[in-house]
């Protein structure tokens, strides 16, 4: 977590060297890490995908590189505004304050891809190895959270205790930020459970399951959005075993790796948003024969799953797990997959007496 | 709301007027409400879309029927037995009980289309008279509130009080179901304000502007669920008004009319999920001459949104209102539109003068 101060300063010092080159007679210059595919690796030692170390010059005197560099400037000018006001917006506000201030036809098609106006926030983080929330950009949030922790939230100039053990069918849900003005108070839970869909969540939180197991019950609601992925990196750090339970189709598979690895468009985000502790408790093809029932409740895998599988044993670290080698390779055998909600095809409450018999026999995937 | 002794009477009567059709000797029927476009009409008295009184029986001894017929049944009594044993679960979780139940090799590409799935719930709500909610079936959630309100909670066993002032950054999330074992025991605010997006509640949130107007500060989150749409019904029954401020656009304008009047796919769900009183402050393009600095941040209309308006002044209950159809109109030949967000773009804290204004002023479109 960088302060309003750090980073302010890391902004004015972007700053102040391009006027040094404008004093030396030469052009401004934006140095940054390249984010292309040939610039990721998978960092061993980590566990997760980053970029690698090319670098990338962007200069002004560039009729290439112009407009972006000025965006840019403008971003890093307009964000460092909104550290000062202490005031926060999305990258949607960003955009109509940019388009009010320089006053210019930005053209709206090309400016809100999100290819374009992401990309230019991207160029920043990785220049000035900060994370756009620490530029009070806030982005989409979407996942939730019951159990045994109590997190002080500093807000709006207020500070409220908020206890994720008394959300009732609610729960807490993660904001976009989970580090600036945020704080994890107490947290007596053991584990963390993420399960992928939000109805299977309502399911164990109705069983009260993080009650009795004393875990954390979380699910990013499909693909995790960066709170949630921070937020399991934070929790990770204090030494909570994080378990997953996702669908056993390519969407599912895709939710976890990126809970682990992080994923091939976001790796410039390295470790800080990435958990290679995380574990795969299932659904697996393996328990469509452990349990009898799932038998009758498989469904057809579709093309998309079996390609997403055949990829998936070209990952180098994926395919250096030989528990993963043979889930993939059913899959792409028998054409089928299986969905966390067929685990309460035969009963209900049957999902919470699988979950904790994996974790009792650890049988997971890493 | 019903209470689930009543549901469940509903449901065993369901039963048992088949019994006695079948025991005096002629196949089982089931009356429901039509759904279709030909049997929806706008209530003048109410001011919502609704069904007519046209009405269907299906016929078990049919070639055509038996299938959808029996899966009906199946639905009516697997929902039976979650009210029995007090859990709740998803469509999702619901089919897989019936897949498993049935034992038959039920076409999943078929059976979990939208229309079927769903369909066969539809059923059961209009001829029962009860909302799906009442048959312990959860459906997405994802607006948010903050405010001076507070909830109790009565589920999983448990009571909860949750006080929507004390919510921090995230606010609360309005779960799936907000009748059975949901009570508002304390409302002090004056008015609702439901703004389109999470980005700009957030926005609205981190100014407090709920506590200094005191008001409920409420995001849909685009287009608004089930559970948000009974939670404003249930908000203006208590005599609250209803506000609201979308984008001026085709999305927009269908997210405030789903809120008003109902949608035309779910108009059998009548008054329980429409706020007829609702009232739109904006964005409008009115705003656009009346605020200097909106006007370079207009964007150009897409096809999508001048057919919509072409549409919507088709409708005799918009065309009626000629506020309405001054604005419409005016999208059509200028083929420009605006959004929310472009509110921030002078100054990120003018939003919330924006708002205020336009209610002291009465400044809005029915």
């Amino acid at each position: 977590m960088m302060t309003t101060a750090s980073t302010t300063t890391k902004l004015e010092t972007l700053g102040k060297e391009m006027v040094k080159e404008i004093d030396r007679g030469e052009g401004p210059t934006f140095e940054t890490t390249l984010r292309t595919r040939s610039n990721t690796l998978f960092d061993e030692a980590i566990g997760c995908l980053r970029s690698g170390d090319k670098k990338e010059t962007r200069k002004f005197l560039s009729v290439a590189q112009a407009r972006t560099f000025m965006q840019t400037v403008a971003v890093a000018a307009k964000t460092k505004q909104f550290l000062r006001e202490n005031l926060h917006t999305s990258i949607r506000g960003l955009f109509y304050q940019l388009k009010f201030t320089l006053g210019e036809d930005i053209d709206e098609d090309l400016f809100t891809e999100q290819s374009e106006s992401n990309g230019l926030i991207e160029d920043l983080e990785v220049a000035l190895k900060i994370k756009r929330e620490d530029l009070n950009l806030t982005t989409d949030r979407k996942g939730f959270v019951a159990g045994s922790m109590t997190i002080l939230d500093k807000f709006g100039g207020e500070e409220t205790l908020i206890d994720l053990a008394k959300q009732g069918r609610s729960g807490w849900s993660i904001p976009s930020d989970v580090d600036n003005g945020m704080e994890i108070k107490k947290c007596e839970a053991e584990y963390v459970l993420v399960v992928e869909k939000d109805a299977l969540w309502q399911r164990l939180n109705e069983d009260k399951f993080w009650k009795k197991e004393n875990c954390l019950l979380v699910t990013p609601k499909g693909q995790s959005t960066r709170g949630t992925r921070r937020l399991l990196r934070k929790l990770a750090d204090r030494g909570l075993p994080i378990y997953c339970l996702m669908d056993c189709d390519a969407w599912g598979w895709y939710i976890y790796w990126t809970i682990k690895t992080g994923s091939m468009n976001l790796a410039y985000l390295g470790r800080d948003f990435a958990v290679p502790e995380a574990r795969f408790l299932g659904v697996t093809m393996k328990d469509i024969r452990d349990f009898e029932f799932l038998q009758k409740l498989t469904i057809k895998a579709k093309d998309v799953d079996v390609k997403r599988a055949e990829e998936m044993l070209g990952y180098p670290w994926i395919n250096r797990h030989a528990d993963w080698v043979a889930e993939l390779k059913e899959v792409i055998k028998t054409r089928k997959k299986i969905e966390q909600d067929a685990l309460q095809g035969q009963r209900l409450t049957f999902v919470g007496e699988y979950i904790n018999n994996k974790i009792k026999k650890k049988q997971w995937l890493s």
